[in-house]
């Protein structure tokens, strides 16, 4: 990963944000400007260069991966560390302005840094910079995330084989986690969903202890994270014949999930893709079961923008990486979804996630 | 859980704190309060009761885990919510003060909520009423934690049958995970560390690709997370013959963790308990390796008050439920660590995680 040439392109847009000096505390921006991974960190970018603050249990970690940037061991708390270093700064501006995330600082971390700095430079919320330059992937990212995607279509093989009336879903997640392990999977990227019967109408419905029934939708949905990058991928199985109404469930997700990747293409803003998934559904009568947003991003994190939401006017660009997961939800008897990962390029978009669709009976 | 009797109390702190009202944000006390496991949620207590906001993914979870509280489910942004429900109510106090948590809540949504209600509700950063209540268990929490570490002590049977040189990590800690699952698990409590041969040296060395070699230390470092509760234990075993000087580190960590434990007992302060361990290492000459903490609390999260370190003052009180778990760490070389689970009780303490602690050689 270039991360200097990231920083210089987050240094470039500072003067345009009236900003001086940027304090990232969000840890995935923190990785992606300068590859450091640990658990505590600020990264303060600025007429200095750049410094990576960190505490004493990742002196060897930082070394290790941190580049373009110095290394600050705070002694004591993260931001009083920084703010010793603001304090010391020669500087250009008189009263510098420092762009603060305020989403990823606490309350009390922006009180306590002010105070701190008061009189001396000035703070002010800055636009999520770092956020809007990860949303476009460089070909590396995108990269890692279809290796990520591909070692996720392999624990959808084992799901398949332990699917069974009778079993747990746990088992099922359990077997699915130790492959991603034995793929050198770092983790999965979310808790993962497997959810059998009425519990597939559970959007969220991590494995439980029930057992899968004999009948009914097993809805799986997973991800895996390599080298720092997140898959996600949902499939729905049925166990047992399947009815008509089930049939047609299915094949309605099916066709919106198809209507939507179609949608998807450089200039399209994300609410238009949310659209073209909501209109087959309204078309099959489901558009009421269908209760969450199309998709997002993912990369270093399983939910980044853009969001694929009727609210969002961001348009896509070449590079931008999204889940394309529309479903539908009948509270207490069934729920199906559908979701893909796609990269959009210069005409359209590529689905990175191999595989068909059609409904697989166990 | 008794939640109504936990909100009770909660709210009898107020008035002590000149707070009329508490806006909590973060999740593992909302959790503590009320029950709800979903990942978006604020949780207002106050003179017209308790109550839950969430959004539209979670409507059936709510009403099926909240408890003692009546749930609000919040069309926008869930501090939006929170302002239209306070300037909606009548209240007891004219401009009513309301506590929030300054290290869970972000500044942008502290000033937010700021503007929403100016002129009619004053915030306030509030004390950690709540973690401060959860540092002392009841018999239920004590009870879920003891089976979590139980659950925990056989994932180590796992990783004895795994490790051996040319093993990678991974593959130690994959057999551990999928173990936990069986057993019910419903995650990790953390990133589970196999740290091998140098590896050993690094605190947070989690499972890597790297194969097991075949002389030296390799520290397991492991919890699971059962009914919401967390476990953590910690175990060094040595793969092939122990040289004198690591047999010596390895007794001189025991002979830490022992003295620090002894030392456990109601009205003893963190501090003294951290001193206890490195007392022995500072007589053994590796006080300066012992580069963390001697431990911390765990219930609901896995790093929760009171922290076992130098600087802190709180007192030991029965139902504390805290880590013992000195280490040392030869940078380049080698590291070992040991951590059992113990429960503050009236006249000492329990250890609650089972097996000895005797130097294995595979």
């Amino acid at each position: 990963m270039d991360y200097a040439a990231r920083q210089r392109r987050l240094q470039g847009a500072l003067s345009d944000h009236k900003l001086d000096l940027f304090l990232v505390t969000h840890l995935p921006n923190i990785r992606y400007l300068c590859g450091f991974t640990g658990s505590a960190a600020a990264l303060l970018i600025g007429d200095r260069g750049t410094t990576l603050f960190t505490d004493g249990r990742y002196i060897a970690q930082a070394r290790a991966e941190v580049q373009g940037a110095r290394i600050v061991i705070a002694r004591k708390a993260l931001l009083a560390a920084v703010a010793e270093w603001l304090a010391a700064g020669r500087r250009t501006a008189a009263r510098p302005i420092l762009g603060i995330e305020p989403e990823s600082i606490s309350a009390g971390m922006r009180d306590r840094l002010a105070s701190a700095v008061r009189g001396r430079v000035r703070l002010r919320f800055a636009a999520p910079l770092v956020e809007q330059a990860r949303m476009v992937k460089d070909p590396t990212e995108v990269g890692h995330i279809r290796r990520a995607v591909e070692a996720g279509a392999d624990l959808f093989r084992v799901a398949l084989q332990r699917i069974r009336p009778g079993v747990r879903e746990v088992e099922v997640a359990a077997a699915m986690e130790f492959e991603a392990r034995q793929a050198g999977a770092e983790g999965m990227a979310f808790p993962t969903i497997v959810a059998s019967g009425k519990r597939s109408a559970i959007v969220h419905g991590r494995a439980s202890q029930a057992a899968i029934p004999h009948r009914g939708f097993v809805v799986c949905d997973f991800g895996v994270i390599l080298a720092g990058y997140c898959s996600d991928r949902t499939r729905t199985v049925h166990v047992g014949r399947a009815s008509r109404p089930e049939r047609q469930m299915y094949e309605a997700v099916q066709e919106a999930q198809q209507a939507a990747i179609a949608a998807v293409r450089p200039g399209v803003t994300a609410a238009e893709v949310d659209a073209a998934a909501r209109r087959v559904l309204r078309r099959r009568k489901l558009a009421c079961y269908f209760t969450h947003s199309t998709g997002h991003g993912l990369g270093l994190e399983i939910h980044e923008a853009p969001r694929l939401a009727a609210s969002q006017t961001q348009k896509l660009e070449p590079g931008m990486v999204i889940t394309v997961e529309p479903g539908a939800y009948i509270p207490g008897k069934r729920g199906v979804r559908i979701e893909d990962v796609v990269v959009v390029t210069s005409s359209g978009c590529e689905v990175l996630t191999p595989g068909d669709k059609e409904l697989i009976v166990i």
